[in-house]
């Protein structure tokens, strides 16, 4: 079947699962968890093989070792694969909240409804628990799918979607085709282009990736290519909660999106020569003169710069960051908040390491992404950001000549 | 100067702009209705210029007469402009607004706070009005603006910001290069490859200009090229309320988007003939076999189908629809609620006229336009859709280590 075909398909299945209800969506979550657990073996065969062949691409240097770890699936993935499906579960329905209730004029009312988007195109590489995680996203928030994974994960992606199809197929009422998969690198492309169809893409992997699809398609995508994130020590800076803070920022997970890259020190902090040797202590590689300073290690490497005042290190984050996550550490609380207004990124943070830009310790329950765009949806994306709304008006026969002739007067009364 | 100056100024200005307080930019506001007024004789002067160009093209038919009177600047227009800032002055601040305020732990707090987008590119046609209506939106909701108008209002333009820029001069503290305008049909080819300063284009204009731009821009575009709206009429429709419905939906402003082009009736409605004749007696012309069915007659026009149940009238409107706002007419309750979670539109509506479609009538203030993205914004847009949001996370030297290795629990709880 070529590409249109399936995204024709995709469409007419999100106008199924749209208004589908709460509990079959839920059923279906949970029979998705319970056929994943049942078939287990299966999918640990599936991966064997993957990883076979994945083995010949290490040796002969295809692919990293660290994308061979990441489609390797083990027993703690498994359970977290899901673990994550039931969580997801039990989340509140994001789809049919209402956002506004108004009352425009007597018996007639206005509705702000939240809503599925349609269909979303996911374009993830090697990892293959992204599918049920994905899927069961796509489901709570009444969305269709397609999925392209990366080729390295063929045989795990293809076994568990097949689970996730027949499990869906049991339920009543369940509309088809809501998830399908695509294979093909000419599928990327076509995906891409698709915009009659595709109302949103999200891509799952390395800057490289999603950097490519940013360039290539005028589909809405939501993520982020760079985390490029700072901290800036201010003169008034504790010394003790700076080396805790930008140590942590670092080493806790560094090649995390939210890692800090760059470290900004006021030179008016007495205390420079302390941190720097007591983060070289932890490891730490620093650069005090990188060849870029928009540049993303993913490693213990830090670029480091002096700077006069705030906002010079206001300037170089505006200038040279990715607007993902930047902190302050500081004991003025006047910097702190001009610092948290003026930075243009989705994370503004004051004395808190940056690694706490997530979906899950923001509280969201499942992460769907964490996107550096200024629309829709910004930092940390929980399942609202695969929603938008639509407006329901209710009324009694209402027509628009008799508010323009001044016969009839709007009230605008907000009932919630 | 060259357009990626011009953006980098306008970048600049948005960061000079975005964390201004409310005070200022009311007070700005209101200077620059002040000074439109006091310079509506030098408007008037440019405008007239501008007519005296404009004739000699609807002579050559090179413009529409339509179009010079969208030119033409007279008492009411002069009048509504300068109250139009004067209601921007008046609305709420829609920028730093707490959307959540969540304890993740104890002395560790996030801020989901509403903030501007940064800098619009906004291409419009004939209407010289548009300059002092984006720019007051733009000011309350702390954006930058690039400007670009048609070249058949050129001198309009041109004295409209020159008024307005003379105001803002005057204000203390408020940033340079706030609102600028280019003039050249190049700049609009610029403008939308100009992704990495703008971040939101607003086409104000006819159909094929905002197809051109939503096909040759990667920015976000926040509009509608079609207006293509549906009415159904169902098997309970009540006669007199469809034939006072549709008439309105037609003939109160037919070339307004919100008008219907598509009248759609239940095979076993009744009073078929008796609509028909009655919307005839209206002057509207009927159509029931058309070219196609997605098209927007903009005039009183009709085309019109008979449908075997509702199922195959929403497939026909998410077919040919435009997303942006159906009607349902019945005394059926469950039809109506199947009908608006059904239809994939920004308005769905039971009972009442779709040129309520309006963010006047809804009771926003202001109307930056009327959007059929999924994303982002949908339908009617008011102020609210000229921002985003950020995350401020404030603690006390809190780092992830601790949470990850269990020594800390988050405990999530909203204090808003």
């Amino acid at each position: 079947m070529d590409f249109v075909n399936i995204a024709k398909l995709a469409k007419e299945a999100s106008f199924g699962i749209a208004d589908l209800v709460e509990d079959i969506k839920n059923e279906a979550l949970l029979k998705i968890a319970e056929a994943i657990e049942a078939h287990r073996d299966a999918i640990f065969d599936a991966n064997k093989k993957d990883l076979m062949d994945a083995e010949k691409l290490v040796q002969s240097g295809e692919i990293t070792k660290s994308t061979f770890n990441r489609l390797k699936l083990d027993e703690n993935k498994m359970r977290d694969m899901i673990k994550g499906i039931r969580d997801i579960a039990s989340l509140p329905d994001p789809v049919n909240k209402k956002l506004l209730v108004r009352e425009l004029d007597e018996e007639l009312t206005l509705y702000k409804v939240s809503c599925p988007i349609g269909v979303l195109g996911i374009i993830f590489e090697a990892r293959p628990d992204v599918i049920a995680q994905i899927s069961a996203l796509a489901i709570k928030s009444s969305n269709a799918v397609i999925l392209k994974g990366g080729k390295e994960s063929i045989n795990t992606n293809k076994k568990i979607l097949e689970i996730i199809n027949s499990a869906l197929d049991k339920i009543n009422n369940f509309p088809k085709n809501v998830i399908q998969q695509v294979f093909s690198r000419d599928d990327v492309g076509e995906m891409l282009k698709c915009d009659n169809y595709i109302n949103l893409i999200i891509p799952r992997g390395g800057n490289k990736l999603v950097k490519f699809i940013k360039e290539n398609t005028k589909i809405p995508v939501l993520g982020h290519a760079d985390g490029i994130c700072h901290i800036f020590v201010d003169e008034s800076a504790d010394l003790s909660m700076a080396e805790k803070i930008v140590t942590d920022a670092k080493t806790q997970y560094p090649s995390a999106c939210n890692a800090v890259e760059t470290l900004l020190i006021h030179e008016k902090f007495k205390f420079k020569a302390e941190l720097l040797a007591s983060l070289q202590l932890s490891e730490i590689k620093l650069i005090d003169n990188p060849d870029s300073w928009a540049f993303e290690y993913g490693d213990k490497i830090l670029a480091f710069k002096t700077v006069k005042n705030l906002d010079e290190a206001v300037d170089h984050i505006n200038t040279f960051g990715s607007g993902h996550t930047d902190c302050i550490i500081t004991s003025n609380k006047e910097n702190a908040e001009k610092f948290m207004n003026k930075v243009d990124s989705a994370g503004v943070y004051w004395n808190v390491s940056t690694r706490f830009a997530d979906g899950f310790r923001y509280g969201f329950g499942a992460e769907v992404g964490i996107s550096t765009n200024k629309t829709h949806a910004r930092g940390p994306v929980g399942l609202e950001g695969l929603t938008i709304y639509k407006y329901k008006l209710i009324g009694k026969g209402q027509i628009v000549r008799d508010y323009a002739e001044g016969i009839k007067q709007f009230h605008h009364k907000d009932v919630i």
